[in-house]
């Protein structure tokens, strides 16, 4: 949907605290990225948080996404759970709706969907569960894009079902030669040198390759790069990554058609 | 709202399941009621019980309505809950927004909203979070026309703030003489003679007297009477409510201005 | 652990309601059965619940047992969830405590472990899940038999690791040839005569063969067997089961080596 | 229970995060406390969580207390809650179990019991909830002591039912003449001096009058003194006050009478 040569999304995890807890700093993230991923209380995200970091968002501009998660606090939604798929769609729903509410009262609409944590994985390759967040955001809003990797089931099957679709690249994971994220725990999964990370989106905001884990040259199709900010130094990392596309001549700009 | 002389809503709670468990006959209730009280998941209802139920009033023409509640499933929302004014009003946006999705997807709108449980019971004088549910109402839709008890704080604080208000009789409870309910747990406070609470519920819907607790004559306002549906019993005593106001010439109608 | 000429255990899933919502009928098993497998909280079973099952079943001389799950009410622990095996087990410990609470404050003691749902079907194969059952129990009390199905990753760890194993038997489901169940959505998968039922149990009581789902003779090695009770039927067939071992000379008895 | 002359407890909230979340730095406290009030999963502390705060507790002999609370984790506990007495008993037991089993397995047992937040400000006056806590802990285990605010009905029913009972003061907290804390909210409740809070400790654990929020003197019973720890201030702190104390010839040490 972007223009490659010349615009680029900056997306990151926002409002993913609980109650009493926060994680991150979303104000400073809301100051560096152009499109919010804003959980909807499955994983994190309480309705107070919700409320806030929509308020803040539509504030700034930022365009607000749902980060739609399995029903897992505990886990944080980062533990694949079965869940049948007419449930799972019902799930998403559930999470559009609310967290719609108070992307309305700020005066916006969630923009577009990007699911978390394991269920971000497991929909890669699990096409019925990939289905059935397809069909849930269809029956939803059939005007959401989705957010998503490269050659997954879910882009796959979002695109078939006639959704926009927006791939993803993410600043700081190492790739395989096959353009798939090395594994988590893997030596080598997280890179650390901010100078790097930002090389890297700088590359792929221009579509030029990067660097495999092994050396292979790979180019990684991304209209949006996911970064983090869940601690200080992530934040700074952010914040070089979005200095390094600005002075490369990248403007950053969220992918959705209306402004937010 | 309603014209009293000749029409009344009947509402009842629905989809107050949750996950494997059920309460109630939701499909005999819709066949009865004109609104359904289903609820958001706070106190019950999961994603898939409140898609299935939306999808059933939505084919019957019956009007929904968030049945919004306190955060506590292990006490089904009977609980006070001192939750601080601001938290309880995004809770209350949360609610709607998720139910209304469903609404939508059924072809409908949520079209009216009645606190549950202890909620229910709070704003009766509670100002303050009667007041943060009137304000989450009206942030979310402020057409939204609000069911409860006449002379409730909840009440006076919606018709302050513009919302429309419709008050409620109970089919099957005492009143005391000053037209509040009788205590569940004091002796009489729930009538069980099918035929004495359908006369009564006649009565109410004439805008004749009733007789309180102590034999007092009463007048009820009552737009709407609530009926109960979570035993084969109250369906049954539902079923003889219904039949008893369309024999007296009373027409069943939901309150809401457009169709469901 | 039982001398399977005269003597068998019957167990079922007690208490597995939460808050307003209840299960089954725990007082008309709790009269059926030998051993109570008691839900602990994470896939159902509140407190309250927790305490009156466990009461009940001291009253009555039935061993309780505890039914640990995944931490999933919405999903009544049927899904499976990848847990990653340290915290599982962590979450096993948890349960284990609060139901020994209620135990000993009914004078008894938590007698085995009989995992639930998804769990219990996760680790007839799932080696580090059925690894990390098996280190909570171990950790709690090395004393306490493990309940599962003959053959299963679960058992043959538990008794690797020292503690008892006992093998179970299902009333109402159809076997393979190779002696594990026929999954629930097969055709055929759930028997509902009781007569045939109540023949199996006698028949697996006794050490004969049954039937698999081709008319194989199979024998089900069984030190007991699972009766439902969440339906009248499913109470009634119970019944059927426990009269036609007790009319066929098997003594019905606890595995456990106290009395409960 | 202890000598006030010589020896004072030092006690804080410890284990209160919960999945991915974290708060405060229980490594740092359980350096300087010589009691951890645990949180047992209701307002936070999942079960892995409190495992490694047992396990670190009982590594620096650190005694172990049950912080029970109000189901609640959206609230963190701090919000009322009006459980009936009979499920308030059971909820409390229920955490008691679990936290033991942790404790067990780490070697040592829970030693007391300081409930949390709105649970512990309610009990200081709401007669049928303190006495539904007393009898919880009376019912799980008659030899635990329960910490609490002298004056309150939880110390005054847990001493008629028998119950050891320890006094608390707090570190960090203004009083009102009447040896009440001063509402948190009203200018001055919370003191940040570090110098002044260590001053005050030492006159309580002396048994020497400390200022009221009016400068009258007051003094306050305290067998253990609550500090805080959730922020580097809070830590730096507890650790003055620590410092302070055994710099005035105090020793610290828990009031329980066996070694944890």
């Amino acid at each position: 949907m972007a223009d490659h040569s010349v615009t680029i999304d900056l997306n990151s995890d926002l409002g993913e605290g609980f109650g009493r807890w926060r994680l991150g700093d979303d104000e400073a993230l809301l100051s560096i990225v152009t499109s919010a991923n804003v959980a909807c209380g499955f994983h994190a995200g309480d309705p107070t948080i919700m409320r806030t970091v929509c308020e803040l968002a539509a504030a700034r501009g930022v365009a607000i996404g749902a980060q739609v998660s399995y029903r897992d606090l505990g886990g944080f939604g980062r533990r694949f759970i079965d869940v049948p798929p007419e449930e799972l769609s019902d799930d998403i729903v559930y999470q559009l709706g609310s967290l719609d509410a108070f992307a309305r009262l700020a005066g916006t609409r969630v923009r577009y969907v990007k699911p978390h944590g394991a269920l971000y994985n497991a929909i890669v390759h699990h096409e019925e569960q990939a289905a059935a967040v397809v069909a849930a955001v269809r029956a939803y809003d059939r005007a959401l894009p989705v957010l998503g990797l490269p050659g997954s089931a879910w882009l796959r099957r979002a695109e078939s079902a006639g959704l926009a679709t927006v791939t993803e690249g993410f600043a700081d994971r190492a790739y395989t030669p096959q353009g798939t994220l090395v594994p988590r725990g893997t030596p080598g999964a997280v890179l650390h040198d901010p100078e790097e990370v930002a090389e890297r989106c700088l590359r792929m905001a221009r579509g030029e390759p990067i660097e495999a884990v092994d050396g292979t040259p790979l180019i990684v199709r991304a209209e949006s790069i996911c970064v983090h900010g869940d601690s200080p130094d992530a934040v700074r990392m952010a914040r070089r990554v979005s200095e390094s596309l600005k002075a490369g001549g990248i403007e950053l700009s969220s992918f959705t058609r209306e402004a937010a």
